[in-house]
């Protein structure tokens, strides 16, 4: 059965289509962390961000239910929703920046704020860090070099190792290189661009303040910090809200998306005006399902559940205990090198090959998967609704299936 | 109230967000072919495609509703419902196009479409019409010369008068020029694209056919054809499914978006699978919202309402009543110089300002719009449940705001 729906999913989709797992899993329901396949097994959900207030969260459905109900247009109506909506997201940003555009995806809203900020300062070059993911548009796909060779990235493209050892000023130290090579090249700098927990680089969370130097790096380059939140956003490294506010500064841009809607395609732009403003000015953008009545009633639901009194402190607890499980599995066992992370994002870096480890967890009913530019990091990223005990199940099954494959 | 409102929408938003009309319309609720306004006026809405199987169509409501309480992950777990709907979208495609990839917007369809082709041809060059729209991505609004001076087309991107005069072996001669003079320049040929019903370039539809000498220029030229049906696909030409039917071709690419999930994010790349064997090898393409679990159900409901025996004739039938109507009104206006279209998407190229008979439409409780490269055409577009009995209240406004204006 399931290999025929694997040949038949070639046919229809084509090659580029990939599957987790060496038996792939059909997934046929959710609810809040659990995720159950068609053989009517559970499995503790570790990996998926997007369904952050919990798989098949009442709330969210209910509401995007009564909206599908009532109206779906654009924004070339006036609505106050989705304006009440942007003023409680972007209470949750400094005060600098206020105001928000909305896309369909990170992809999207990634490949906007480029666009708005070469509007802004008339540059090119863009610096990354060298395992980075932004997105899949042509214009992202060229600064995500974690694509790999079959994805060449741009002329205009320099970059950098991520600070894995933490130290913020020698990163800082390279970024500043970074655009003194482009300005050699004659390529007028545009932006740095950082997801500010690494996620594709193997997840690098510490010293909180990590990235103050990278910031002012960039401005003294005369570029734009844009903020990747797509992974980091939306409480995942709670108690923050955002990745920036857990290093202190406030980006010129931020990118959010993935969580934003607890499902549906929803992302956004949020910006210093006065960054904005050129691109106002010059350029019709109109996204037609971006800002829309049943996307943003989506998104408001989610941050109202994300903001409520002791969510996000839950988050910062939970990721807590989960973290120090790890390190006591680490002090355990030497397959473990490091355990990483923030919140409820976490990395473990394994001496083992984490594909493996994945499988095996996979085999004890627990979702997570591997990252970093070598494979070699468990990705831990739960739905926020993850507690403390179901971290407990996690580390149970994690230090048996260590034993399996150590 | 409605000032406040748009100076928060402009605090908030900022510059790029348009409105409609003089003075905006805030709609508050949807039915059918009807909007209402927080007045409680109701509007007769000829404009809106996505909501192609009517506003807040019932049985889409009830789909969505149903899989948001149950599941909504992506495509890296096995899932038939999106084989499925897979299969029966394709199954309204010619043979040779057997294959889809899925992405958010019609925008990313677009891009992911260049992507795919540039991998199949290593080509470069594109040609498209004098004021096409594509969409908003960076290499997409490269190609969109309707986004006017403020948005630079590229150097690889070459413009043709589209064919206005219905003579499609004039229009292939200007595209082989148009190749030509790419390859002249050192830059390969990489795609022709258009939308079949040229929207943005004032509405062209006839003679059936005319397409049929462009796609073998294309070809020609070792260029790809890749149909933009985000505009004209999903019966929005009536009884024909997709732009390109009407004309008897079988494009290379055909990009969809818009009405596909009836209001929910939703778009796609169809294609010849061999043109995508190259960048399904080579290029990893994971989209995290495309092909979810909600927006396929979404889709799966309106392809299943549009394919039910007699809708799509019903569209024909509809589109020739209005055409016909507008033909009289034309007879009897000196206002109104040319009434072209197929289906239901009607252009009615004015004497007047356009934008004058829009307003005065609206006050007469109909919802159009202009189009054009000088915004001189009527763009009449309403969801696809509109009636003989709707085109004559249309057309009775009509008349009347033709005595007003004219």
């Amino acid at each position: 059965m399931s290999e025929t729906t694997i040949e038949r999913r070639r046919r229809l989709l084509g090659g580029s289509y990939r599957l987790f797992y060496d038996e792939p899993l059909e997934i046929v329901r959710g609810d809040d962390v659990w995720l159950h396949d068609s053989a009517g097994r559970r499995y503790l959900d570790a990996y998926n961000n997007v369904p952050c207030v919990g798989h098949a969260n009442p709330r969210v459905a209910a509401r995007v239910a009564e909206q599908m109900g009532r109206l779906n247009t654009h924004t070339r109506y006036l609505d106050t929703a989705i304006l009440d909506y942007s003023e409680a997201l972007l209470d949750t940003f400094p005060d600098a920046i206020s105001q928000v555009m909305y896309t369909c995806t990170g992809s999207e809203a990634v490949d906007l704020a480029l666009r708005i900020a070469a509007r802004h300062n008339g540059g090119a070059g863009i610096v990354v860090t060298d395992n980075a993911y932004h997105g899949t548009s042509a214009a992202v796909a060229a600064i995500s070099p974690s694509l790999g060779p079959g994805v060449p990235i741009g002329p205009h493209v320099r970059t950098v190792a991520p600070p894995l050892d933490g130290d913020g000023d020698a990163f800082a130290g390279r970024i500043a290189a970074a655009f003194a090579d482009l300005a050699r090249h004659g390529i007028t700098p545009l932006a740095f661009i950082a997801d500010g927990i690494f996620s594709s680089d193997g997840v690098v969370a510490d010293p909180p303040g990590l990235l103050a130097p990278a910031l002012d790096a960039v401005h003294a380059a005369g570029a734009l910090y844009i903020a990747d939140e797509v992974q980091p956003g939306f409480g995942r490294l709670g108690p923050d809200m955002w990745g920036f506010a857990r290093h202190g500064i406030t980006p010129d841009l931020a990118v959010m998306g993935k969580p934003m809607g607890g499902g549906l395609p929803i992302a956004a732009v949020a910006l210093r005006p006065e960054i904005g403003a050129a691109f106002g000015e010059t350029v019709r953008y109109f996204n037609t399902f971006a800002g829309g009545h049943v996307t943003i009633a989506a998104a408001a639901e989610v941050l109202s559940i994300l903001t409520e009194p002791g969510f996000l402190d839950r988050v910062g607890e939970s990721g807590t205990h989960l973290r120090t499980g790890l390190r006591a599995l680490a002090d355990r066992s030497e397959a473990i090198v490091e355990v990483r992370g923030a919140g409820l994002f976490a990395g473990v870096e394994m001496a083992v090959p984490a594909g493996r480890i994945v499988e095996a967890m996979r085999r004890r009913g627990v979702l997570l998967n591997a990252s970093g530019p070598k494979g070699d990091v468990l990705k831990i990223r739960p739905p926020l609704t993850f507690t403390p005990a179901h971290g407990d199940l996690l580390l149970d099954a994690l230090s048996d299936a260590l034993e399996e494959v150590a």
